[in-house]
């Protein structure tokens, strides 16, 4: 990566490092339209989340792009331009990538497609063509095929939806149709993000250049992938090896099976490989897998919150009858272990003169409570345990009654704090309520909000059913056991 | 269940049967109350229901509930009653069932807990006394422990949030709590019922009975239970054998391991049984199993909406690249078998003069059409291709363009029925927009109402992942390779 190469001018130069090309200061979007079209969105995007550096909009066709100066061509700016957007329809990316050669670019991120992922022949070619070409001028290439970076600090990405407060998650993606979505998605569960890559077809930089980034990056806490196809596996694992000790890496493949793969080859024009060998050596470089968006995000979320936990044992709170026992099934199925209900905590339960002491298990089944303690009271004791190394606790069944599940979440936040170091880690479950029809109008959608509201800015995960709660939580105990 | 049993007046009368028990003249809340407790619930839902018959309160510490004479036993009423609802302190249930004996009540649903589900001797043997009774005075119980029935064609109900129209939907739920929240997340996914029975400890009346009820009851085509243990197991898979060559059961088994089971001993005080040789001998005798409320959901609505589906072979579409490859990994890991898109397709596309023709896969990714053609198109060729068994279309990604959502959705309802024989049945994909923070005014939550109204409203079932969809649609096909 730091080797000499040719630079358009006969000089040599190194090509620049992700760390260089992630700090721009000065950004082209070539291709800039006026609104409604994609080299809009990427103007407004860097517009709008801060770009503290200078922003070029190029396109011969316009004078003027969302009230700033439309250059006919690169060439006609007259400052230096770090980072081009090259938004252009695919047989003019040669051109592109020459000029942003004369203007001394460092790296220019791809937007177009119909490259190789079309699976024709003069498509691929012309892809090689752009490669040799950013290769002999130095010009790192994101892409093509995607829609780049998203760097709140830097005030860098795609779409002005995007929050403009920086976090700890770092993502790559040969997706940026998912990482948009998981972006969009994550945010109200309480997720910030430090770098997103949404790479595409990773013809020149590729997943090990990001994987190998993200590690180095002391904003990122945790990683986030999705990828199709790696194209150097051995380096992929080492690097994976490496870094998986200090961070998690959490990882979902895209193309498992047969007719993934076959879409992932028609997608960015990625090679999947065997599953089973993939995610046995996943596992063994210490990476954690995830097979669907709800499950990365849910893995993103338990890592964002929770601190480590050291063990499987499990204690359940919240619900009537018939869902606990289902909680305990799924809860057992996801590989925790629901231990009975300590006996410390039934002899504290009859000091304090509860009839039931001796009837209260693990679940806990409120609904037997009658009155003699609340949700928030069974927490306490219960977090304060050493019997249990985690808690998962529900606010109710969906269609419970909505005042109850208001006073059971208020009690959950009001007596619990996750970094309290002599509290159990507590992962909450909020019913999901999101299938109605006609029902934009009605006050549990409000009450749901903001009882996760209330939960996110506690620092208390969140998640739609017990079964997605616990295996999250499989999978970070998993993690905590090999890495301490 | 039709021997004769001496009667209170020592007539020897037969028991009724389950189909008289559904279908009382006349019922009797017993401990009704004023507003705010249960013994109010009941008689404010049969009012609200419109039970056509007559409802008497009874408690002598009122006078009048609900604007209705209350009476302060059952004995001081002079009509006679065929139904009583039993919601009075657990001592006090044996006089009750006396009283009902002498009024000739031929079923009482007791409502009152606190039995056998304790694990206290006392509580057990109080449990057995009641039986001893209501056999010796041939009364049918239902429950304890329960909530009862809800009979929307009959008006009677335990709660006034049920719908007052009737559907085709049985289910007989050991959990109330269960199958209360399940009737209010089906109903707004299109779900409606014919009996809903809460049954509780099943003390006398077992899931046996009730099962036997649902597959005679011709209102009854889809029949669901949550049972967590069976007390006759050999005749239970004889009825289910019976039943399940007409009519699909689906059964959720609470109390799979070992937490579990002991949850479930002290919620109906069942014996929970081995989960492998449970499963094996559903399977056997042709049940369906599902393993949470979620997957219970959807496999009533498939069945609801969806005729029956003859092969594996699905058609994807509606989204972009990644989400694509992951839709296609989700298909084939649920067991569906994504074809590649047929030439017979393509042909038609490149007839149609659509640049992208060659491209165009199985999943369809929306994103590369580039206006050649749209969602409904496709749809439209797809499901009239003999090449596949189903079709799976998804509205969008959940943060993508949002007009661009209503769009597609409004394409598939427009182009499409399920109900017409020259197409293939077609599952659709609303993407989940349930966990947000602060959004309860987003206009996007309005959206994806309107959208999945629409799609009820068109007899099209609809779903929150292409993995629940393709889970749903793989145990669909096969019941219906099974059952022809």
């Amino acid at each position: 990566m730091e080797a000499p190469v040719e630079f358009a001018g006969g000089m040599k130069v190194p090509s620049c490092s992700l760390e260089e090309i992630l700090n721009p200061k000065s950004i082209a979007v070539i291709g800039a339209t006026p609104a409604g079209r994609i080299g809009h969105s990427f103007v407004t995007a860097l517009l709008e989340l801060g770009f503290k550096g200078k922003i070029y909009a190029v396109n011969p066709s316009y004078s003027e792009v969302d009230g700033l100066r439309c250059y006919s061509s690169l060439t006609e700016i007259q400052e230096s331009v770090d980072y081009a957007i090259c938004a252009v329809p695919t047989r003019i990316v040669p051109t592109i990538v020459d000029d942003c050669s004369q203007k001394g670019v460092k790296a220019i991120h791809i937007y177009t497609g119909r490259f190789g992922e079309t699976g024709r022949r003069e498509e691929s070619e012309l892809e090689q063509e752009v490669l040799r070409l950013a290769r002999k001028r130095g010009i790192r290439l994101i892409g093509p095929n995607c829609m780049g970076l998203y760097c709140p600090r830097q005030g860098i990405g795609w779409s002005d939806k995007f929050p403009t407060e920086p976090g700890t998650v770092g993502m790559a993606s040969q997706s940026s149709y998912i990482a948009h979505d998981f972006i969009l998605m994550a945010v109200p569960r309480g997720i910030r993000f430090s770098k997103v890559i949404g790479f595409g077809n990773a013809l020149d930089l590729n997943e090990c250049d990001y994987l190998d980034y993200l590690a180095r990056d002391t904003e990122t806490k945790i990683i986030l992938m999705y990828i199709e196809g790696v194209k150097d596996g051995r380096r992929f694992l080492r690097t994976l090896r490496q870094v998986t000790a200090t961070k998690p890496v959490i990882i979902i493949k895209g193309g498992r099976g047969k007719a993934g793969a076959k879409a992932a080859a028609s997608h960015t024009a990625s090679l999947a490989g065997s599953i089973t060998t993939w995610k046995a050596a996943l596992a063994q470089a210490g990476a954690i897998s995830a097979d669907s968006i709800e499950e990365l995000i849910d893995l993103a979320v338990s890592f964002h919150f929770l601190p480590p936990i050291r063990g499987y044992r499990v204690g359940v709170l919240g619900t009537g009858g018939g869902p606990s026992v289902l909680a305990a099934d799924e809860c057992e199925e996801a590989g925790l272990d629901v231990i009975p209900m300590p006996n410390e905590i039934r002899e504290e339960l009859r000091g304090k003169g509860v009839p039931v002491w001796d009837w209260i298990g693990n679940p806990v089944d409120l609904t037997i409570a009658g009155g003699a303690f609340g949700p928030g009271d069974l927490l306490q004791m219960m977090g304060k345990s050493e019997s249990f190394d985690l808690l998962v606790a529900i606010t109710g069944e969906p269609h419970y009654k909505r005042q109850q599940q208001r006073l059971t979440a208020d009690a959950y936040v009001e007596r619990y704090r996750n970094d309290d170091p002599k509290r159990k880690p507590l992962l909450v479950v909020v019913p999901d309520k999101s299938l109605d029809v006609n029902s934009y109008e009605e006050p549990s959608a409000r009450l749901f909000s903001e009882i996760r509201t209330k939960l996110v800015a506690a620092g208390i995960p969140f998640y739609p059913t017990v079964g997605r709660a616990a295996r999250a939580a499989r999978k970070l105990v998993d993690y905590y056991q090999k890495n301490n």
